[in-house]
């Protein structure tokens, strides 16, 4: 296909499918029944010699690939956290797609880094971020929480690390033992590794105790290894547990430590005025991130990061070859902003979606689904058989279903169980949810954070899990 | 907008603008013409209270993004490389935007997981790469090198720097002084140091010298240095200078170093028999990468990393917290195979690519492009004004304009003129070229790899280099 008429045509044809497929969306189950092998053998083993149409191509899509998937935007994806999408998102990456601009800097899409610019402004005050602060759309949280151990290496080392390797430094990494894995993967890559990442004990919220992060960069600074950074997280993977954002902040200007906080998830609750409290002290702070992929209906990949020093930054990163000279000065060329060169236009898309909803939209978006959490956990709370695992925070529900005749002490039966009812209920492909462990414990994890979720979707998921409880408690 | 159904009606009027873009993309100038600041400063301040309607947006799109846009997909692109991409490819994200999986493991899209694998396993033997290695799709070049140069780190630590961080390892870096600047960064980021980085001499057509490369390892070896990975280049950026990969991985093979091969522009040209010598010796390599998003009509972001022994790259970033442990076993989960945790489902773009033109498709597109900038060589060497300054090895044309008068020491003058020549040229808006250096000399590059060039525009582009000329003479 290499006319423009016949591409018209297609994606005339494939609009009405794209539209069809999330109108009807709940008709596919959330998540494929399908054994390893089964897709990768129904494709054949070379690719063909002599172009096909796309006619054919698509109903190979339909028929091999479509029935494979897991179904990220169906309203009843409860599972991990969400990579909600929406409308306006969309017609974003079909634009972005169009054009198709590669934007490693100013000059090859001046549109394109001057908007990214702007939108990272706009977010600024409305998730209650410092004002002179600088911010960069990278693709992941991983990736740019990996910036940031880079850059307080490289402030630590006064960018010698990057000059010359490491010497004998033996940098430390603070966190809580409830942070994401990416913190010990990041710290891996940056050569500090990972008997260097500190896990700071949790109170019983799971949050970090910052006595406990003091007492440990202490006794670190007395040993002769030194403290390089602390990652606090808000809104933990495993339960939304919130690190205390000020008295961490505090701990780490006594000791002149690099202070990132991820925030890959909740950070977009803090548009909602009653939820910023959470990061009260954020401008003690060197770094922060958050995704509008997960909770802000913004198209996977879009982590906004924001940082108190930009030069520092671009320090880190920067490189000038010959061939990316160009004339234009006073410019922010974004290559300089992270690890890869080439970067797609992904601030089109977040544009869409901050004006097509407006903050107004976003916010009574964001309500509901703390609203819908907080109606499943009051049912939770009220079945004898079933019990709440940590504090519901924003809209992550954390439970278990705990039969009165099994004690407390018989983590295994309980583990079991639960264990059980998770897969009973992905099994069933009428819901998606998944799990954590928190001290030994296997707890489900109910994320309501999908774009067009809504009252009907968790009260059927409910129903789901009474059911399959019911089924499980026959056995 | 929330409604399906008003999405699906403004999805249908972006098809239509969408493929009238493209089909009158000529009409646009290819880099436009603004001053920094123009396109911010026509933005407001603030993120709308009230959602606004898509028709204002897609307006403002119009009036303000698009004049600020690089268009990368312009026939008439020649600079950088180009990101080609294609209609089929665009079809292809259109479909990934919409279901909008995010592909970290084998069950969150198992479909996706395996079309990665099936897909990777296609472009093997189609692209010369030994059928025993393992593919799996990156975002740009830059990441998939640091992946390369992290593993050969961990292999060569016998993975205690992921451990316990460096210790007193002095790790050196090889490659010729017409690598690109990514190596170097990658070298920073995994704690090498630039200093480590060690620049192998080139001959007169820019390639690495095998000899020079054994000196230096034998030099390091003596010193106490720890030779870790030699990256070399097929199609290097400044002038798609090949190194030769069979006498470096000999030498490689000598000492058991680690052998990675950049092929970011110059791989999607293997699929030419007439071309793949170019990689002789490619068995010799831990590691090798092209771009399908350069060369191979498949939407930026696309690199293909393919490796000799995946369990050395998954041992390099494995991670395995409790909410990400499933059942399903003997499956791959590519967040083990790179750096974020979060993937886009790119695998079908390039499925799309693959089927819709077919391998004949491909290579006659491969080859038309050769034959383009061999006709502009021919013009080149034929004009007493202008001169060839590299090799044409693929279809980057490397000249620069060179009046009888001035004598080949005047690198001042000569340069002066060729950065006037390729201002004027692209400030035209009628071409967009890049430059580079070598040896002292100002050169022009033109990339001859737009999924839609045709001797059209090459033609136009040479009336406009001697028009612009002539131009420049007369001053």
């Amino acid at each position: 296909m290499d006319q423009v008429e016949d591409f018209r045509k297609e994606a005339h044809k494939l609009v009405n499918w794209m539209a069809d497929y999330l109108a009807n969306i709940e008709q596919y189950p959330v998540k494929p029944s399908l054994e390893p092998g089964e897709v990768y053998q129904a494709l054949p083993d070379q690719a063909p010699e002599q172009g096909e149409d796309f006619s054919q191509i698509f109903h190979d899509f339909q028929k091999i690939i479509l029935p494979g998937m897991t179904h990220w935007q169906h309203p009843s994806f409860f599972s991990y956290f969400p990579a909600n999408s929406s409308f306006p998102s969309l017609l974003g990456e079909m634009l972005t797609a169009t054009m198709g601009a590669q934007c490693m800097i100013w000059d090859t899409s001046p549109a394109a880094a001057e908007l990214e610019e702007k939108v990272m402004d706009w977010l600024k005050p409305l998730c209650g971020i410092p004002s002179h602060w600088a911010g960069v759309i990278q693709d992941t949280a991983s990736t740019a929480t990996l910036c940031a151990i880079l850059t307080a290496r490289e402030k630590a080392s006064t960018y010698q690390i990057n000059q010359k390797g490491f010497g004998s430094q033996t940098y430390r990494l603070y966190c809580s033992s409830e942070t994401h894995s990416s913190i010990e993967k990041a710290a891996k890559i940056a050569g500090i590794g990972q008997e260097n990442v500190v896990k700071i004990a949790v109170d019983h919220n799971l949050a970090l105790l910052p006595e406990e992060l003091d007492k440990a960069i202490i006794q670190d600074q007395e040993a002769g290894r030194i403290p390089l950074i602390v990652v606090a997280t808000v809104g933990t993977t495993g339960t939304t547990a919130l690190d205390p954002v000020r008295p961490i902040g505090e701990i780490c200007q006594k000791h002149g430590i690099f202070y990132h906080i991820d925030a890959a998830y909740a950070g977009s609750a803090a548009i909602l005025p009653e939820k910023r409290a959470m990061l009260d002290g954020i401008e003690l702070a060197d770094a922060y991130l958050f995704n509008p992929h997960k909770w802000l209906f913004t198209n996977f990949d879009c982590t906004a990061y924001f940082v108190k020093e930009p030069q520092a930054l671009v320090r880190t990163f920067e490189i000038l070859p010959e061939y990316l000279k160009t004339e234009s000065q006073g410019v922010k060329n974004y290559r300089d902003w992270g690890i890869p060169l080439g970067r797609r236009f992904r601030a089109l898309k977040l544009w869409f979606v901050l004006r097509s909803y407006g903050v107004e939209g976003l916010k009574a978006k964001l309500r509901h689904h703390v609203e819908l959490a907080a109606s499943l956990a009051k049912e939770i709370d009220a079945h004898p058989e079933f019990e709440m695992m940590a504090p519901l925070i924003l809209n992550l529900v954390c439970f278990r279903f705990h039969p009165p005749n099994l004690p407390n002490e018989d983590h295994e039966s309980l583990n079991q169980l639960n264990e059980q009812l998770l897969k009973e209920i992905n099994q069933s492909g009428q819901a998606y949810l998944s799990h954590t462990k928190i001290r030994e414990n296997y707890i489900l994890r109910v994320a309501i954070g999908q774009t067009h979720v809504s009252h009907k979707h968790v009260h059927a998921l409910w129903k789901l899990i009474l059911k399959t409880q019911k089924k499980l408690a026959n056995f």
